[in-house]
């Protein structure tokens, strides 16, 4: 496993596949994510491309099959997004503090990265392969091979054909202006702004034009939220939400929870993301959502990139409680309490981001 | 006020300017809302046009202004769209019962309503004036003379170029099969779908292409959603969440608040919404939310139209407490407490609604 080009200061969550989160205290020290320290999420060990005889093929409902090469894909027109990428399990510790859940990676808020994506936009390859108007969902399929309880042994997705032809959907190549590394899906990895990362499909091999979703493990069992009441033991697998867009979030990243301070002026820093939709306020409560004070917001509005925000307090010697909360374009906010929003596979936690610290005079 | 078509069973808060909405017994009696029984808010008196000398005027940042008769507009190829409109203050009584809001419609949960709309689509139009690269708002300007403090006298709105381009924006001349009536905007309106109401602007009277959002006082002061903190005296009316998509919503219907019942089997029903967004789950409550039963739902999932719910429930002799809560496709879900999201206009209310209900044996 090729992992040499990372930082040693990531929380490695497991060595193989490597599975690794950004530490807080360096999140928010730039918008663009160092792809030093950009998390990492693998199912399986990198697969061993050899990039002269890679193809990329495209089939299903088209008109005619590709098979591209890299030489061929690099000759499309490119583009250059920046988006955040987060795992759908970002926050997921603060669900396992209430009711353990099993069998995943118990992250904390350091799931998440922006990079900028440069690529091929998906819907100039599917034009050249010819799209039939049945089509309403876009398969890919990776060249890792993954571990998992099902039959399927390649790590696998899809999307709605609307997302696929939206032109912000890349066949990314490079990322933050160089070439992606093996770790993060050389030679062509999807991109799919706001959606879980888990779409956006690592040493892609194959795009499957369809009339429905893919059957992958991993679109078709895995990702999906569940009702609180239900267990992996009564769970119906063809039901459930199957996560696309991930909710409005916010994170505190400065103070750290458990941080001694002394008292006096202090600049609480933290992310807000809300997948598609820009961010349009942030707010923290130092008395548990009784009162609120607004939070200084940092760039623009984006719907693919997260936002960084920040807010001077002064504070007085004690035990110190923050809560923080974004708000969204379409006046949507964060649920308070992550019991009520409680899954067993601990997906999509974006209750209010609590954390408590001492102030000494 | 030729209000003759609307039916008697509708709740009027207002004389003139007409403003009524569907007693919550009626909404879910019909996915596609009759428009006898269809939300009203007007701002102004609905103004009488001469169908032969109204003319669409096509203005600002184009290639070529234009002037269109109604026959020029029926012209253009015509799409028809099921999509759902409510008022932004739709449950704003929820909110006035933990502060007082001055100066606004005290909504129940009725300011909503579902219909076919038939219109040509807003992207046909710009296309034909052609739009200049720097435009990034449209903006609409209606017939109607409005009251309110400001000193522009007609209602108007603006929306970004990506949702006038979409193909779902509309200029509608057609409502539920049959010509608009006087009331909901004859000849034209725009109807744009998942935004608060306020944008599909009645009785249209201009289209305005520009590289900023409106200055009409409807766009740039009203229908903006502040901090808790802030009040009218207070507000930097440059500031605040201007509103365009609603945020996920949910409201029970069957039964209605303060009911009496019969123990036994009861039938809950309700309606779900989430601007721009397919609704993917509700939840029932009968403990405050800490345990949910999953609702089902009715129909297809569709990011413009409601979509109704319904739970058999057994009812024991007693006082009952229902909450409800919304999923939509991106995991994201409601606030619990309509205390802690309370503004001052009393816009966007879509914490859980919960009713009281009393059941004998």
């Amino acid at each position: 496993m090729n992992v040499s080009n990372k930082h040693p200061s990531l929380i490695v969550h497991q060595a193989r596949p490597f599975i690794a989160e950004t530490p807080l205290e360096l999140i928010t020290k730039s918008y663009i994510t160092p792809e030093e320290i950009f998390f990492v999420r693998n199912h399986g060990s990198i697969p061993e491309i050899n990039v002269d005889q890679y193809r990329l093929r495209v089939t299903g409902m088209v008109r005619s099959t590709l098979s591209l090469s890299l030489d061929e894909i690099h000759k499309f027109s490119s583009k250059t997004i920046s988006a955040t990428l987060q795992c759908a399990g970002n926050r997921r510790s603060d669900f396992s503090r209430i009711a353990p859940i099993e069998g995943e990676i118990n992250w904390n808020a350091g799931a998440i990265g922006n990079a900028q994506w440069t690529g091929v936009p998906l819907d100039a390859i599917l034009d050249a392969a010819g799209i039939d108007p049945e089509i309403t969902h876009v398969a890919f399929s990776g060249l890792d091979v993954v571990e998992h309880p099902g039959p399927n042994s390649r790590f696998g997705a899809s999307i709605p054909i609307s997302k696929a032809m939206s032109g912000e959907t890349l066949l990314a190549y490079r990322m933050n202006g160089k070439p992606l590394t093996a770790i993060h899906g050389f030679p062509l990895r999807v991109l799919v702004p706001g959606y879980i990362g888990a779409r956006s499909v690592k040493w892609l091999g194959e795009i499957s034009v369809r009339d429905r979703p893919s059957e992958n493990y991993f679109q078709a069992r895995a990702y999906k939220i569940f009702p609180p009441h239900v267990r992996a033991e009564t769970a119906d697998w063809a039901t459930g939400l199957s996560l696309g867009n991930m909710p409005v979030n916010a994170v505190i990243t400065r103070p750290l929870h458990g941080a001694i301070l002394k008292s006096g002026r202090f600049l609480v820093q933290g992310y807000a993301i809300a997948g598609g939709r820009p961010i349009e306020r942030v707010d923290l409560s130092f008395d548990e959502g009784r009162t609120w004070m607004t939070a200084e917001l940092r760039g623009a509005p984006d719907p693919w990139s997260w936002r960084f925000w920040e807010r001077e307090v002064n504070l007085d010697p004690g035990l110190v409680r923050i809560s923080v909360r974004a708000w969204d374009d379409a006046a949507q906010t964060q649920p308070e309490d992550p019991g009520k929003i409680w899954n067993f596979k601990g997906y999509a936690n974006n209750a209010w981001h609590r954390i408590s610290f001492s102030v000494r005079s």
